[in-house]
């Protein structure tokens, strides 16, 4: 499985009135996960949609495990199963900055379509740079 | 099963580059819906706060059928499985305003927590009100 | 000066750890409001769009004078000055459900662009829809 | 005056269907400048709360000169006017990653606040820190 990790910081307009970071903004942190990792294999996801290729969320998952407070630092760890086939599937896990305290793990699962909105396979380049990088 | 009808408009803030409404955006819509369940069984999400109960979302769950655009109406759907435990489930399913097209269906699961952060079992008299609801 | 008027209810989504409406949620209200005023004028933003004209917003002041909490209903007062020439400039105060407690007051201005990114006069249609609506 | 840089990069939940960040956003990328600056002299925002005392955001402004798209790196230039009173004062200008190109300029004032809401004097240690930096 690739693997990537990166670090945020939790601002004030991330949490809410419970002084804990909002539900909605974890899906921001795994989309920032996510497209951190293709960068770092080589393959922004601007490239890709630059070909005619989206990649919109079908499906994401979240398990809250403990709280985000403003300012906190977290590490953000995504994998991605190299498997592709009709699509792509994310893994995530937020960490605290000790990086063993868990905040939350999901997925998300993702669809490749054309600029008509089909179901298309995967870019053979995308293909050959993931199979390289997990090879 | 209580449950309960509203409707919303796609904001330009909701909305992404692709041209449809960001997903995170729809954990503020299965919000949207629980609070409005709450309140048409005369139950304020606020005044079970003031009880010193709170009531995080341990889970969430969100599967895209259908793309929301800008200026859409959206319904939302908002059921509450009434056999209250240790926390809350509550199910979602946006559709488009013609009420019969599936724009997303979702969950949400969520403890009650005093304000020490300890799980606890549902007050009294929210359970005596959604027995009587859904009796 | 053409005015509307609608309400909304402030989410947790819209609050931060300080307990209020975190500033830049705001500008989500501002947008309802000029939304709605278009709406209630018979234009729908989404059909100047389609006519190949975009409002995006080029400057946004806002002043802040009583917090909005979690759960309050606010009233998005939105004014047009009806006097339109490279572009718009709207209005707004947002105040609470009493109707007479300021929140936050502001303006927004936004230029007439066509889809190449150039400052055009306002479309016709709209100019005589607004100049009707004040006359 | 005070100043300091700090970088992020545009996310497709920044985006909205124009194709660009939506201006609401921009009030993030503030907040995360005037963080960064204070952490940079030495004193973190959470640590002035935890000494009881609030910066709510009391006025905004924002001029937005030229658009930020998905992907976008930015730069965050923040500055801070040194002669503190009942209140601070920070100046912004977003910069596209060539550092010249102006995405927006603006500012935010804030009161300090104690936790009864009234307005108070910035806390000496504050006075201090500032000074010294700016001497």
């Amino acid at each position: 499985m690739l693997s990537h990790r990166c670090t945020c910081r939790v601002l004030y307009g991330d949490t809410d009135a419970m002084g804990i970071a909002y539900y909605g903004n974890y899906l921001r942190w795994f989309e920032m996960g996510r497209t951190e990792l293709f960068r770092a294999i080589g393959v922004a996801y601007r490239t890709i949609e630059k070909g005619g290729i989206g990649l919109p969320v079908s499906e994401v998952f979240c398990k809250f495990h403990n709280p985000l407070k403003y300012d906190d630092i977290l590490v953000i760890e995504t994998g991605l199963d190299t498997t592709l086939r009709a699509g792509m599937k994310f893994d995530y896990r937020l960490l605290y900055e000790d990086e063993k305290t868990v905040a939350a793990v999901g997925y998300t699962k993702h669809a490749f379509l054309d600029d008509k909105g089909r179901v298309v396979r995967p870019p053979a380049y995308l293909r050959k740079v993931i199979s390289q990088q997990s090879g």
